[in-house]
């Protein structure tokens, strides 16, 4: 089943030091073009979906390699706007063991944080729409990022697309006031919520009891309540968290739960062995939607996402790079690495 | 002690990206060349044996890298011969931790899967060879490729040399019910088989309870019954097979055990990080005959070549390039990996 | 608080294959230039210190690729003689799982084994200088070696430095026999001694019992009673030991002790995931004596000196390229490894 | 001006050896995905054009890794059929100097070649088209090679599309006799023809006098007989040939002649360094396409198809990555290589 | 002879595809630190003067990566303000033959260009300074780049310094009539001025005849007028300029011209192979002011300027690594580049 | 024609530093084995020759690289004596235009310098063999490389074998006065001399006029004069040597003259573009030794050899990687570089 969705945000060059090493060591970077939308754009392409992602773009040959990048795994790019001088970068280098990894941003003025609503038209961008997910970061760039996102929620809502959303917090963009206000505000839009414990206090102002992220110990029950109070303020359908569980860079538990209105869901765990971690919650979005859309029920859907998004930290780049086959083997239960010959 | 050994298969070019990129994300290849009686062949020539490898390659540069990589190693490579078109391929990723590792072949016609039995002299490749080694894919690629295997088998036995085999049934060349014809005339030469459960229901119709191999769950015990009945049915001296534990792509669980009429026997179990698990087999099988050459019993035997194959996991590429020496100290205790100054 | 301190020894050239490659697959090196006082010297600099390290080196551009490689981090370098021929090499290949890490030396008539003490102004050097680090390397490589490090220690004392020491004690350099005669002669002018049971044994004639470093299993306890030997026998301000649980080439346990002439603590340990273990001991050596130039007492120097060399085992290299801040957001608890925004 | 343009032909890996190694030196190999059409298709993506790709490409990641290669570059996909075995292969090394870069195939039994004709929908594919390329490779790979070819000519001609062929004679895929009786048939449907006096010689059985390409000396002149005849015979509305002076492998002469029944026309010569001369032929077919397409006469379109195909050859890989802006300012006159700021 | 030499200016990351890979290909960036007076001040410090850098740069990573880079070969940054958000970028890729380097800039809001005069104490850092360079780029990139670099002259003059500027004109960071104005003002201050007629002409408001860089060929000649009125209006001592003649990317001539008041002289010439034409103009000055510091003539001084940045052409990165020796080996006339053993 | 065919020397293990990087500027060392006269068996294994090559290396793995890099390509290593300590090595990096390629050799106390005559059983060595070739550098490299050259060459005239010398003075290992006595000792054994004026001059006394290879620019006649008294002198059937014209590091002229007692001969000259061209005048020796053995006249081997020695300059590393059919088909006239397919 495929169908049309829409994905919205910002499209990075990220400069990775090869391997493990660090900055000061970088006598190259490798060039990653990505961002949340744009990996959730290219796994639901690779599910064989007609994923459609949303930016501008400089017309220069970097602006051109990002679409490029999107383009070899089928994304759409008709409907990325051209124009403006940069695209955003991020520096990062992959930790190991103890050493956490690093990313420093230099993503101010970029093209689609300079980009006005009015260069896009959504009510076309939207037709025929069955799905469209953005996150928080796009709304956090820019006052007009803010706009963009919103005028696009509208148009989706109005084409009758089920709107998505990953809150992902960003400290270096935003302040919790200022995210509070432009989030709040973008929730009534919003069918699908996507965002960890942290996420729904700094973006919503949420802050329940019993959880602490830093310590690399979760309590997948203790997201119930909050859910439910999610779900009432803002009118979801779903709202949705993987659960991440840092014993260190090179390895983690990973799981996810939901709730859905009637039950509250804790998905099987994951212990992961970590290539890159990168683009991780995207892949588990894409992984969401696709299920979703596929018509799977809220269980079968969060454990499709979070085999998904368990295999995507052992691929190197923003992307996930698996097929739908690939992530329901999984699902059904083969993870003895074995070959496939 | 050197004694000259001799292997026949079939050595192909292994496509392989470099880290755990996928087979979409790579820009080129690593080239190894490798097989599983070359890989055999290689190991015995590290531990000192006179080993020849017997086999059909193409007079053109890609041939030559074939023989070339062999020679490096001190593979004595004047029996192979040349001619033919291509040299078989395929292509590899690795996989790691929920993500296995992936195969894709391209080896029909290849030059020995096309050549014919005359082109080989066998009485003059065994002269004075104590012991042949060959596997179940040389079998498989080809009716003629069966009909060198019988040839070889044949002169070897003449010659007074030891045969060993390694099952390694291959569902992408024939099926069941063409290996078991093929393999069950093949058994009547054999003195030492290699083969796993799965191995031996598909190649040679056992199909013993308690045994389920993509559970990732070894029962060592299950072995021993179907072990004597092998045993008795070809006139084996030994049956041997490996035991790997697939707790996930990056780690396995890896022993053995061996039948030689009298005893059954588990070796001692090596926890795996992996590096690289192609050939593992392999250098299981090439640890085992230079521990036998050498004159060591069934239990020093398969500690040998359970640690040999141990340490293959670690190291790049098809061969196993550790010296004697190495093995044993692993087989002695060491497994620290402390620096060796 | 920035202090002068000056290390002095041998600055080689690591030339190491990639990744996990053995010797004879490497076709190529990296070019890694490192030794135990320059790799203290690099961390001291990382951490804010005037760090100064003594040495010769070849005019030729393989010495100049020395020189520069310590510049980069912010050594200063304007002590370092230049002369002589060569640049000691050693080749290294990183092992994993059951296979150990190798290394091969080549070292033999470099600059600095052939220098004379004549070449060395130490008053000047130590002028002002609050600290003087070197190893046991240094007076093993040459006769000359061992002069040069005796006429530092007197002008690092006369000039009221610390002088601490790192055993490391070199069987390829020396018998256990002519190490203590020279060791021996050294430890009067030395304040805090570094070094594990078998550093103590080998240069130092200490031989306790219930200490067995083969055996990767480690008893804290054990190393009490040597510590108050060595510390009454030479007069030491602190001894101190690191203590590593070998599990595997891959995986190691890491914590430290320390004795204080008032009491003996037992740090934290640590689980160790290994990069580049090269240099481990170094960063430990460079972390203590930053923390105590800082002013920190024995436990916290020790915590510090310990989470500082846990780091350094994931980062390439011999160098520890962490900051004074890195390492103590790992010694205030955080080792969950998510990623640094 | 877009224009909807369609060409067909195999698309191969190649297996290329890094910098200027031999294939017995390489430890790897980078993988480039072209093709004589697919590289033709890639040029007039980059200029503008909507450029479509027909071939039939095996479901595996191998064959998606090619469909992806051309996508990234913006050429529509959605004609390639999908199944069959294997992607054609050919290894390649650049030479250098006195050293010719050499070619090994192996593309027997590829996907396309195995592909049946009624596997295609031309009528679909063609609806709209304003132009349809191929080769004579294409119809050299196999009897059905050369029923797709025609099937699609004729489907072309049909939806009124000019039809183009570059003869590019293979001596590997058939003999001069059979290339005739195939090519003379496919002749009668094409319109514009490129190729050389071998191709013409060898393809279409003409033999001129006065023209040696071994000698690396090239007579324009001594072509516009050829071509008059050329043109006469099969009906064609051009007729053109690249020009190219092999001094060295490192350093050629190019330049183009063309005939379009009313003048002969040699362009201006270039002195080509090479980085990369696979695929120059092809650019410079998408060259000439592109300028007609365009509305420019025979002699503007010469230069612009000359002076693309002289950039080319400073491209790695077998794709044109140049815009029809950077052709432009050849064609006008700047080589001077100074930067682009 | 030592002389303390201050440069200022803005040092870059410089994103450079790998080889002649155009930038849509670039799977990786060579990650090099350059800018035209940090190159200037990094040959200084190899000819073994006291070389100076002054700029700001981050505190994080990026901004120390680029401080190492300086400290490598030996430049003194200790004068460098640290802060401010961002290192700036231009990609670049190497052009061949009739293809030209290109360069894309994203150098806006870069720490230095945000700068406060009053963050530099120009007092302290030119005490005993002998010589300061800067160019015509740091008063182009903002207002306060045009301030510091006044504020850095006065401060320069008043401690007895040579002032010397690189013209350098950037069409993409100001216009004309902004350059005039600024640069008129600034040239007051100046001793030695380097640049070509274009810069001449846009920076300085000359526009002298006969003289047009874009066809690669030059006349050295006509140079003579235009130096002597830059003399006579600005006060210069010197005026100088590198002719380079464009052949292609690959191969240039190259020489220089100089006027010092009373003689007009044309340099020797060189036939350049181009290996990477960055810092070619910065690596002119330096061997300029090194020769002139080092009390030469102004022919003398000429041609170890030509020679220096001959040799640059043919080292990878914006820095020219050639040592004094090495330079004065060619200007003595050997350029037949037998090894040197 | 096989023939068996012994050479004598040291290989090396050459650290070269990537591309054209200078030493200070690698990160990473090509480890390339090589040598004078291991170059010369690899190619004389590569032409179809029983190639022998007798050294001694180190047990240790770098040791056995050495080794394998010689199996890869055929030569029989069986008379390679194992033992001692270090592998010479030397640093290399390759010069471009006007910048000379540079060497730092650090060749001490290796061990076929350290090694007795009497470790080597060189009447077992010669025995059957055609031809011994060796060169002035082992000689230079220790007393004992003298006796051990002294010994083999007495032991092949004993055989029979032609004796061949390439003289190759290298001023690092010794003075003209210390070669002089050695070589001119040596030369009464001696069939074939290969050097060129400088080699005579140094080696062997002789000083003609009119000859100056530091200009770059050579005068083949005037080696007339110079080789027949060579032939006089020490009885020789040929002197022959190489005429290298530098224009540049990227470019040379090449060409070579014989002179056999009768007739003077000038052959054919190159233009070389420069790969790699180390190993340059070995390739030139191996050329002439193989068509010497297949019978060939003095002019038809010169032209073979210079054939070969010019391909050599296309090839990375030190070992000449052409068949004789590639040679031939250079020496028969095609030199135009088009692709071979």
């Amino acid at each position: 089943m495929m169908s049309k969705v829409v994905t919205l945000g910002e499209i990075m060059l990220r400069l990775s030091t090869p391997g493990y090493d660090r900055f000061v060591q970088a006598e190259s970077f490798d060039a990653i073009y990505g961002g949340g939308e744009a990996n959730v754009a290219v796994s639901l392409a690779n599910y064989g979906h007609e994923a459609y992602y949303v930016t501008k773009l400089p017309k220069h040959e970097i602006g051109q390699a990002a679409v490029n990048a999107l383009r070899k795994y089928g994304v759409d790019t008709s409907y990325i706007v051209r124009g403006g001088d940069r695209v955003g970068i991020y520096y990062s280098e992959t930790g190991a063991s103890a050493r956490p990894s690093k990313v420093i941003y230099d993503r101010a003025n970029s093209a689609i944080a300079m980009a006005e609503p009015s260069e896009f038209d959504f009510d076309k961008v939207f037709e025929g729409a069955k799905w469209f997910h953005t996150s928080g970061i796009t709304p956090a760039i820019s006052e007009n990022g803010a706009k963009i996102t919103k005028a696009a929620m509208i148009a989706a809502k109005k084409a009758g697309a089920t709107v998505s959303i990953d809150l992902n917090y960003r400290k270096k963009l935003w302040t919790p006031a200022q995210a509070q206000k432009v989030m709040t505000d973008l929730m009534q839009y919003v069918d699908v919520c996507i965002g960890n414990e942290e996420d729904a206090s700094l973006c919503l102002g949420f802050t329940p009891e019993g959880l602490d992220v830093t310590k690399g110990s979760l309590d997948a029950a203790a997201y119930e309540t909050i859910f439910k109070q999610m779900k009432e303020k803002f009118g979801l359908t779903h709202v949705v968290s993987t659960l991440r569980e840092s014993y260190s860079a090179s390895d983690n538990g990973w799981s996810a739960v939901i709730y859905d209105g009637k039950e509250f869901y804790h998905s099987r765990e994951y212990e992961l062995r970590i290539v890159d971690r990168v683009g991780g919650g995207d892949s588990f979005a894409a992984g969401l939607i696709s299920a979703m859309l596929d018509g799977k029920g809220s269980k079968e859907a969060l454990e499709f996402a979070v085999a998904a998004s368990a295999l995507k930290h052992t691929v190197k780049g923003d992307f996930n790079l698996m097929s739908k086959e690939e992530v329901q083997t999984l699902v059904d239960g083969d993870a003895s690495g074995r070959v496939q010959r």
